[in-house]
């Protein structure tokens, strides 16, 4: 998807999209801030991800808050006029994924701009009301846009069993890793490693809550970077949040797991990886993967609103939507964490 | 058990006692500090607790710290001169709860100060090795002798499934119940609300980071003040830590919890109670007891050091051990919250 | 509700009746098999069960099976002729129960037969195609109705975690204590004890695999009757599933429950009662109760065509929907077990 | 270790062996019938698994069943007489592991015939009496030796979830996919597939209780595999046990698991494997090792003695033990199922 395309599809968001499903249980909303994912770029850089190709013009954008300006009939946790946080992903069945709690495992899920469902860059954006959450007065916009990143470390340390005493490796000091990060301190992770290949990662991270920040270079052994996490700590971690799917640090992660322990791959990489399967088998760490997130918004904006997590230092850009395409290249180029698109003219405050 | 026969211990405890198991396996330590529990006052004026009855007097004291002093043949992960925190409970058989790790339900566990077992309220004691742990230089001695009533808080908590964005009734001010305020909000409760006949225990509350204090009176209705907690959090809460034993305040959790949460019962009161069981059985609220705790001590001694977890204001009072019955007096008084009996009369520091 | 009030909502069933939600994700049913439970009768007989009282005729039944004849315009896997169970809950509200995967406890749920939402023991009746499952060719109507109380067993059992080796206490051989014998041991419970009133009821227990049967009589003590278990099985069972309600079998069920186990609260008695708590608590005995039940039909179905489950012998009567009444009456007066109402009058077969 | 050091160690073990521990808390046993494992050949033929050399001559055997003939002073609940099936693994300190009831993983553990633990083939025997599990007397001796191999089944069962309603693969129809198998049937799975390259094991499967089974060829590829099975059972199975350790066994375990299932690693083949492990992660397919058991012998014991458990067809072939070569020969060769060493001459029955 060239960046024509995706100018194209940003001044398409001026007039109001069809519903998707009815139009009763949907609100439309003014959008006010969208933060741009790695995701984001990546389609538009390359137009797939794995499997997920685009055939047709996409707007893309899925970490968003808006404004309720008009709400369905049939809604009623809802009025206009709301603050709200969007969840992107919305099942479309009743399948057993959904009825048994973990509806993002769903394989029919509606998800904002992942193909060939569009996002919600936009000026204005219809979604399900059962998936827009009311923001707390103390809650600004943009943390309401950071749950979705948010989301994904709430998942990642609740699939990994973070809990008060928890020592934790983390793969990567990237956004995940860092909103990883403050998710573990703040389900009452004792001690938190982080890694990255650029310190200034680290300086952000250490800045957040990491108790150590490690530097590693291409081409560390991995056994090796095991054994310095093990130096750092004071002994093997309980949990390894991997971040980068790389397969060096998917070696690392399993040298450097406790016994009994757990690691969470967040991050993607190739889809064959050569890896010592056999040493994470025979001492009983658990690999267990993530798909986006389940149930994760209620308790996002309760952490936000009691103050317990601060995830306002991440946004390090803003622009208006009409610079989208700037926007898109600050992210392209890896410049600082998080960048926000702020999408209501009006009100360009956090 | 009078206060006589408590003079009598307390003295013999000059002199160095007989092991209870191999001594190989011990440590012999110098008690630092040793703070009064409820139960160890219960025992001193009446004598016994439930079925457990004095029938000869009994060293009182179950949280406790000290300093290596000798160590047995076997034994390779201390030394001397280490300074350790004693979990009270070993096990004497390894039978099935052992195995399954938990051990603090094995019928036959030596428990510190629990008839006929003497506790460590002395000079001098000797305990399995195994069950002394470490104290890193950063910790002192009263945290270390603190861990024993925050162990309580940390098994409620996990008991209960306290973890991030959760909401928490805590019925109870005292001790325990502001341990397992200090271990929710440690464990990412985003919201927890204290009750208590107090006032000024309630304000210590608020001090150690409770967000609504709820002062309840005698004869108050369960189900008022079920509403009045629901209508302080905006929800009912996910997970009640009941802390008093008092049957009103088990029907109040009943009804304060929400459905498909949990019930967490600390506090022990009469062998019969009457309560609305019906009322959690068809909200799937689940009941769940707590016998002391296992398996809490490593993780206590990661949150003190790393700063997460501070029960440095608990101590109100310290007393020299000659002082012991002044110090069992305050206690018995219900003066401050925790009183400390400071065993080394040439370190008397916290 | 009077029997003639029945008889006119029997009648009135001959209509198709309006549709609840969409149409288009409903399908129309020809009913064939209806048990009647407990609750049917007892709406019948006193117009109430707790907090659920009926206002208006109600159609009874919601223990059912029928063939589609019918299917919505956006029902994807239902066709005309397959032969279906029917889940009686229907969430109406995408609520904080449904997302997590407990629509059992979401407030709003459609259930049929509880006030005001009409059954389905009718000639035709319209339900959401996702609560209908379809039935492979080797599971009869008749078994497909029964897996409604099935799941009453799959949740009582799985809530108290029967695994291989279990022992397991069930108070109780009505219906809901033989179908949580039938899971109990389909889960690998290596020793089961059932108690009832009624010598022939254990005698059908026995019959389905119950181990040891106890008769018990009114008046006899709860710890005796917890001795006479524990002597039964050579130790306490793990877990206890009290399908009686009655308050001398809860105190049973404490007094009989292993330290560290589990008891399913199943049977509904008095609001208040009083029991031994703190024998629980300090035994971390948990109390677990179950409402209905969520996420069963697919893996009830799956033991009824593997042949695991044979839950044919609990149907001992069955009647033609003309002789409703004579069938109401036998549940009434407690004759056999299971009584099936045949609502397809061209096909009463089993 | 050459034949010929077997010999040695063999006739050696006529002699009554020096005790590990304490001798209070052991027991001596006059052994009756051990099994042959593939590790106890394979440390005859290579002197080595892993990381785990011999570098003295060492008693194989870990399989075991005795008779006690003498008992330590400390020793309760065994006496003269007892007939006992014996767990191989004695944690030899109580460390995290231990106290938390993970006790295969601690890495100091006494395990029979792990260089430079002696094993139990021999006429005599002395143990930790707490890790001698009394045998019922409707459970053989034979049943009692079986209870090793079981509890790798009941351990990877256990680990993989499986419970009412499971659909399972297994990988490898050697002893391990069999007691696999045997346990999944148990615990209530309802439909179990089983591959194998060799005919007539799935034969063996297939008389075990087996629904499905499938005959690999080595090169066959890994997505077909796992189309085939999902074939087979009408959709993905929920868990995939795998016992081959072979790299495209685990990819055909990954491509073929359910979205949200987990995938048993029993197998142990090379210490890097090349897997699409992504496919797992994103899947939210939870990847599990397995290292022995813990709390396995008392289930088992009460599974066999409830008859729920067959496993007596498991064994084909029985030597004395003075024809041990030739007993370890048979297993060496693939002949049969298990191979049993009877080491009582006097009592040579099953």
């Amino acid at each position: 998807m060239s960046q024509e395309n995706l100018t194209v599809v940003l001044h398409a968001q001026g007039d109001l999209r069809l519903v998707r499903h009815e139009h009763k249980r949907e609100v439309l909303l003014k959008m006010h801030s969208v933060g741009i994912c790695g995701s984001d770029v990546h389609y538009w850089q390359h137009g797939r991800i794995g499997d997920f190709v685009l055939k047709k013009p996409m707007v893309l954008g899925h970490e968003a808050s808006g404004r309720v300006v008009k709400v369905g009939s049939a809604v009623e946790h809802l009025n206009v006029g709301d603050r709200v946080a969007i969840e992107p992903g919305v099942p479309r069945k009743v399948d057993e994924y959904v009825k048994n709690g973990r509806y993002n495992l769903s394989p029919t899920i509606f998800f904002c701009a992942t193909p060939p469902d569009d996002g919600n860059l936009s000026q204005y954006y219809k979604h399900s009301a059962n998936f827009c959450y009311k923001l707390p007065d103390n809650v600004t916009y943009e943390e309401g846009a950071l749950i979705e990143p948010l989301s994904v470390g709430i998942h990642a340390c609740r699939r990994g069993g973070v809990t008060l005493g928890s020592t934790v490796l983390i793969c990567g000091a990237g956004p995940i890793g860092l909103v990883s990060l403050l998710v573990a301190k703040a389900m009452g992770a004792s001690k938190v490693v982080i890694t990255d290949l650029f310190p200034e990662r680290l300086t952000m991270a250490k800045e957040l809550g990491a108790d150590f920040q490690l530097t590693v270079k291409k081409g560390d052994g991995a056994q090796q970077l095991a054994k310095s996490v093990e130096d750092l700590l004071g002994a093997q971690p309980h949990i390894t949040i991997e971040c980068t799917g790389v397969e060096s640090c998917v070696q690392t992660a399993i040298y450097a797991t406790r016994s009994g322990g757990v690691i969470v791959l967040v991050g993607h990489g190739s889809e064959m990886v050569t890896v010592p399967l056999i040493n994470a088998a025979v001492r009983e760490v658990d690999i267990r993967g993530v798909f986006r997130y389940s149930n994760t918004w209620p308790m996002a904006i309760a952490m936000l609103a009691s103050g317990k997590v601060n995830v306002k230092p991440l946004v390090t850009h803003r622009f208006p939507l009409k610079q989208a395409i700037a926007a898109f290249e600050t992210t392209r180029q890896g410049l600082g964490i998080k960048v926000m698109l702020k999408c209501d003219q009006n009100d360009q405050d956090p």
